[in-house]
């Protein structure tokens, strides 16, 4: 590791920050509170950190009230971890308890609000799910006969998606530890290696650089290219000229990159040769559009424009890009349908992909932070010609 | 790798056999069909297997018919993958598309069943969440009037909790896979080691000897004993006197181990070494005990009388052991609350714990099948006595 890692963890004043911010919404949009149950927003609010989430077995609570610090419903056996954040306020309770998983300490905290009709936040929108068994939720509601649920995803969304400079270091360092670790690929892949193998070498390499783990890595090789971006590595050797694909959501503190590399194995095939070009010439563009101000439908075009020069249909990935941080995909996406506008300090990927050949599909990705003015590369950006190896 | 991997995936009569189980459960509950939206489900009755699950962008959903194979309703990215299991019918669509993300085509597939005031089951039970955003599932429950919803985590419990050979032997092999990593805790452990050093020269090694990942790693280490085990690793290097914790989920095609070991750097101390026979007993307990026909409850006792010779108070982790597969963790829990019955060809980890000195903790945890008769080790068993290494 040839470079000093950022801090890990966060200054208090940054959840002050992220708190107050939210607090400051809610009032907008008539919330009295919000109720959090998922890792990244319970992690957001409170700077609670676990790999025990793994486990699907507990549900965890974090109540931000319109004043005052956030309130943890939780697990006793996650008390010790979360008196060592800001959170003051912890209840606990030994689980698993099927019969009652924290459902009376929520009612109890939750009844003055149901009883003069206040209106609490909760997930319900776009790439949220509802981490606590349904049965359990529709008791606490039922539990809260006075209490209105409103949909507090756009609160959460626009929070998130703009990060602080602390967030933005353990991006830029997990984008550097990738960088290098993809800069190895002619040491670490070779022809004859079955896939599973290149995988493996990959996560031992990126971790040597100082990944703190490497929890997504997909891709795939295949003669003149791959056709499939999200599968498992197969044991099928490298051959020449295959173009191989490795696209990895590696982590630092929790902080996540995204972004991929092609390869060609021995030898490039000139469709795929040009496919690349087309995709260097479209991040290109989506460099030169990501501009305080411009929505994401408008980034999605710039990078449309330059793809369908070659490829008329287009995929159906369903966009090129999108949020990245505390997860390994995030708000908002680039596509059609997308009218967020870009603000400064919004870290993205941009991701154009095309179709070519005999059901090809080519990939490419680079991390960015939206600046006033030119976007700063978090990622080391690809090499503008198909890079070939082994 | 001195050692063959099983074959990966699973031959088709698997899923044959995982479907019309489910479908003669179907039947008994009253259920015309069933509706599944988590990766393990979704892998277990399909075989679609992706880290792609990692972005919590797109939904995903399985519908088992009363009769008749599997029908998925996915985005497009996945399609590709899906096309290569044994499911026939795929409908997707070009995703995400917050407007309509899978909804329309939902709707499609279940008027039918609604016109008819059929029933269909969700997970809506213990250790189950709803992976879509919950304002879409309300959407789609609104769509579908005559529509009844039950609750089918019962039916996935008793299906998942029964292992077939085939599982058990992709378990079987992480769990040699974590044992020897462990084995050469004196090799890659030592005094002055940060332990975030620590995490990442275990991880590497477990790769090395040939797991897929190790998404799974918590631990610790301080003098005379830990006394949290969910964290992650601090830079604290390791000091004579430290007792090391770590407990690793590690992963072979998409199938767990989960178990931890205990070492002592440079010196023991009496306390540690009294803690660590006592659990290490309490095992042997839980190993004499786990046989069909026992109730966790019975097993959970088992590990509790030899635990509260030691420590009045136990610790209030919750449970003592729990099921393990396709997940970190799953049904049963070895818990008073859990009247389970084991069965054979359930795994199952031994899991005892207990508080001892100012505020430390110790874990031990074995991986096992129940058997007719005495229960298969899967993972290498502890050492009777806390082992000193560095």
């Amino acid at each position: 590791m040839p470079e000093v890692a950022p801090k890990r963890g966060f200054e208090i004043a940054e959840y002050e920050t992220r708190l107050s911010a939210a607090q400051y919404l809610m009032a907008r949009h008539g919330f009295d509170g919000m109720l959090l149950l998922s890792e990244p927003e319970i992690r957001y609010f409170s700077g609670f950190q676990t790999l025990f989430w793994q486990s699907p077995t507990r549900p965890w609570f974090l109540f931000l009230p319109a004043e005052g610090k956030p309130i943890a419903v939780i697990p006793e056996i996650g008390a010790a971890l979360m008196r060592r954040t800001w959170v003051d306020d912890i209840r606990s309770w030994s689980a698993p308890a099927p019969s009652d998983d924290g459902i009376s300490l929520l009612i109890d905290l939750l009844t003055p609000y149901s009883k003069r009709g206040a209106t609490i936040g909760i997930l319900k929108g776009h790439e949220t799910g509802l981490r606590m068994p349904l049965g359990d939720y529709e008791r606490l509601i039922s539990g809260l006969p006075g209490l209105k649920i409103g949909d507090a995803t756009d609160i959460i969304r626009s929070l998130r998606m703009v990060k602080s400079e602390a967030e933005i270091e353990k991006i830029a360092h997990i984008c550097r530890v990738a960088s290098r670790t993809f800069d190895k690929a002619g040491k670490l892949f070779f022809e004859g290696q079955p896939l599973s193998e290149v995988f493996r070498a990959f996560r031992m390499a990126c971790l040597s650089e100082g990944a703190d783990d490497v929890p997504y890595l997909v891709g795939g090789a295949d003669q003149g290219g791959y056709n499939d971006v999200i599968s498992p590595p197969t044991d099928r050797p490298l051959q020449r000229g295959d173009i191989l694909m490795l696209d990895t959501g590696s982590v630092f503190d929790g902080y996540f990159c995204d972004f991929d590399r092609n390869f060609a194995i021995g030898k490039a095939d000139e469709l795929s040769q040009k496919a690349y070009e087309v995709l260097y010439h479209a991040t290109e563009a989506g460099l030169d559009a990501a501009r305080p101000g411009v929505t994401c439908r408008e980034l999605f075009s710039a990078m449309q424009d330059v793809i369908s020069t070659f490829d008329k249909e287009s995929g159906d990935v369903g966009r090129l890009g999108h949020g990245l941080g505390m997860q390994l995909t995030e708000w908002p996406s680039h596509a059609a349908f997308d009218e967020t506008v870009l603000k400064e300090d919004m870290v993205i990927t941009l991701e154009p992909s095309l179709s070519y050949g005999s059901g090809r599909i080519m990939v490419h990705e680079e991390n960015i932070v939206i600046r006033d003015g030119t976007p700063r590369l978090l990622s080391k950006r690809a090499v503008p010609e198909l890079p070939v190896i082994g």
